[in-house]
C-alpha cells in the first residue's frame, strides 16, 4: 500500500492506494489560511493517520508516502523551500514525518506529482519517457525520463513555460520576452481572440462574446463550429503555438507520449488532431525518428495523489 | 586503458587513454571514399591492432573501446544506421568487432561523443549536468545529464539547434521556420552581417570586408573592436540570439555548465562575458535557481577520441 497526499490552496488530500494503484481511501482536509510552516507536519500526519484509522492497515503495511506541494521544493532534501499561495518557508517535511513513521517519505512539486501521475497511469501509461504540458492560465511541464521525474539540476529545470518560442515577442513575468506561456496558455488564447476580434468586426465570435456576456477561450470554438472563418483562424494559429512548443521540446526529450492538461485540454478531441498533425509535420527527422503522441489527461484531480504516492521509485535518480 | 576512435569525413582518429585519461598513443588513417559498409570494421580494427602494437598493450588489458560516428547511430543495437559524408548503411559495429576482442565496445553520434569529451574532461570538467552547444554551419548540441548522456527517446532527441525560439522566423531546413541554429549558427552571423552592411553603407564592415576580400563571422567582431556602432549591433544581436537558446536549455535541464564548442567559440573571451550577462538575466529564477556557467571547449580534435572512450559508462543507461 502506498500514500499519496496533495497539498492544494483550497484543499490537502490525502489517499490510500491498494496494490493495484486504487485509491481506496480519501481525507480531504481545508487547507488553513496563514502562514503553516510549524503546523503542515501535524496536518499531514493527521491525514495519514486519519487514511490508515479508515482502511485499517497498519503503518507496517505502508510501503511510501509521497507528497506535492505547490512553491518550490528541494526532494533531495525533503524540504518545502517556500510557497506563496499556502504560506510555507523552509519545512523539513521528510525528516520530521521520517521519525514518526516506519515507512519512507519524499516530496516534490506539485505540478511535478501530477505529470508523474499522468505519465504513469493516465494519459502516458505503459510509456517510459512522458511530457505532461498543463495549459491553463500559464503553461507548466513535467518532464518524465525512464519512468522517472526529471526536473534538471538542483531541481531547477523543467520549465517548458518559460522557453523563448518568439524571439522578439511578447514581455513574459519572468522577465524575458516571447517566452511559450504568453502564446499557448488559456490566458494567451482569450487575448488572441481578443485581437481578433478588433480586427473582425463581422465574426460571429462577437455575437457568442455577447451571449455568454464574456469573451473565453471557448468564444472562437463555438465561432468556428459555425463555420466563422475569423474564429478558425485563432484556433489555428493558437494550436500552431501549442505545437511550436511541443516540437521543441520533442526536438530535445523526443518522449513516446505528451500529455496535455489544463483547462485547454477540456477541448478534447477537437484540439488533439490538428496538433498532432502540426507535430508531425514539424519534429525533427519526421517518421525516420520515433513518433511522439500526444493524448489527453486522464486523471483529473487524482493525478496528483496518484504521482505522489509513486514518488520515490520516480526519483530515486541511483 | 581505453580506446577512443573518431571517424570524421577526412580523417579516422583512433587514441589509447592510460588510466589517467592522456591519450598515450594515436594512430590516423585517411578515410576512404565511397560505400565502406563492408569495410569500416576491418579498418577500424586495424586501427585498434597499431594502437595495441605501439603501446605493447595487450587486449586483455583495454578495458572498453569506443566510437564515434557521423550519421544516424542506434546506440542501443550499436548499429551505424547510416551516415552520408562518410557513405554506410546499417553496420552492425558492435557486434561485429566484439567478435575479434574481448573487450566491450559501443557506438554513438560523433558530435555526442565530443560532447561527452568536454563535459568530462573540457570545458564541463567535474560537473554532473552539461550542455554543449557546437556553434558552426549549423548549431549542433550534446546533453550530459549526471555525467551521461541523453539523446532522447530512441536516441532522437537533443536536436537544439532545431528548437524554435522565432515562430514567425527564417525558414530552416528541416521544414520548420525560427530554428535556433538559422539566428545562432556562424551562418547566421554571416546573414546577419550581410543585413547590417546593406543598411549601414558608412559603416567599417565594409572596409574590412574589403581588405579581406570576404564578408565572414570575423567582420563585425573586427569592425566592432575600432568602435564602429553598426558592428557592435550585429555583435550583441546575435549573441543575444545565443543566449536565447542557452536560456531555453537552462531553463529546461539546468546544467551547471554550458560549453560552446564550433568556430564561433575561436572568439573566446569577448564573446563569453556578453552571453553569461545575457543568459543571467534570462534564465528562470535568477539567484534564486543555480548558476549555469557558461564556457568554451578546452579539447578541441581530442574530444571525439576522448568522449568516445567513455561512452560506455556514460549511455549505460541502467
Amino acid at each position: 500500500m502506498r500514500i499519496g497526499i496533495d497539498i492544494g490552496g483550497t484543499t490537502i488530500k490525502g489517499g490510500l492506494l491498494d496494490a493495484k494503484n486504487n485509491i481506496i481511501e480519501r481525507v480531504v482536509r481545508k487547507t488553513p489560511a496563514g502562514d503553516v510552516s510549524n503546523s503542515i507536519c501535524d496536518l499531514l500526519a493527521g491525514i495519514i493517520d486519519e487514511l490508515l484509522v479508515k482502511s485499517g492497515f497498519t503503518t507496517n503495511q505502508i510501503e511510501f508516502c509521497g507528497i506535492g506541494s505547490p512553491g518550490a521544493i528541494d526532494p533531495k532534501s525533503g524540504i518545502i523551500k517556500y510557497s506563496n499561495n499556502i504560506v510555507m518557508h523552509n519545512v523539513p517535511v521528510v525528516s520530521t514525518l521520517s521519525k514518526e513513521y516506519p515507512f519512507p517519505f519524499a516530496v516534490d512539486n506539485d505540478a511535478n506529482c501530477a505529470a508523474l501521475g499522468e505519465a504513469m497511469f493516465g494519459g502516458g501509461k505503459g510509456e517510459e519517457d512522458v511530457i505532461m504540458v498543463t495549459l491553463g492560465t500559464g503553461v507548466g511541464s513535467g518532464i518524465i525520463i525512464g519512468k522517472k521525474l526529471f526536473t534538471g539540476g538542483g531541481g531547477a529545470g523543467g520549465e517548458a513555460g518559460h522557453m523563448v518560442i518568439q524571439a522578439d515577442g511578447l514581455p513574459c513575468n519572468c522577465g524575458l520576452a516571447g517566452c511559450w506561456e504568453k502564446y499557448a496558455s488559456a490566458t494567451a488564447l482569450i487575448s488572441q481572440t481578443k485581437e481578433a476580434m478588433y480586427f473582425h468586426s463581422d465574426s460571429l465570435m462577437h455575437k457568442i462574446a455577447n451571449t455568454d456576456c464574456k469573451i473565453s477561450g471557448e468564444t472562437p470554438f463555438l465561432a468556428a463550429e459555425k463555420g466563422d472563418e475569423a474564429g478558425k483562424a485563432v484556433i489555428d494559429k493558437y494550436l500552431g503555438y501549442i505545437a511550436t512548443g511541443i516540437i521543441n521540446l520533442a526536438n530535445l526529450f523526443r518522449p513516446q507520449v505528451v500529455v496535455l492538461g489544463g483547462g485547454v485540454s477540456n477541448a478534447g478531441e477537437k484540439i488533439l488532431a490538428p496538433i498532432q498533425a502540426k507535430v508531425d509535420a514539424g519534429i525533427y527527422g519526421g517518421k525516420i525518428n520515433p513518433p511522439v503522441k500526444i493524448t489527453l489527461a486522464t486523471l483529473g484531480n487524482d493525478a496528483g495523489i496518484l504521482g505522489a504516492a509513486y514518488l520515490r521509485s520516480a526519483s530515486d535518480q541511483t
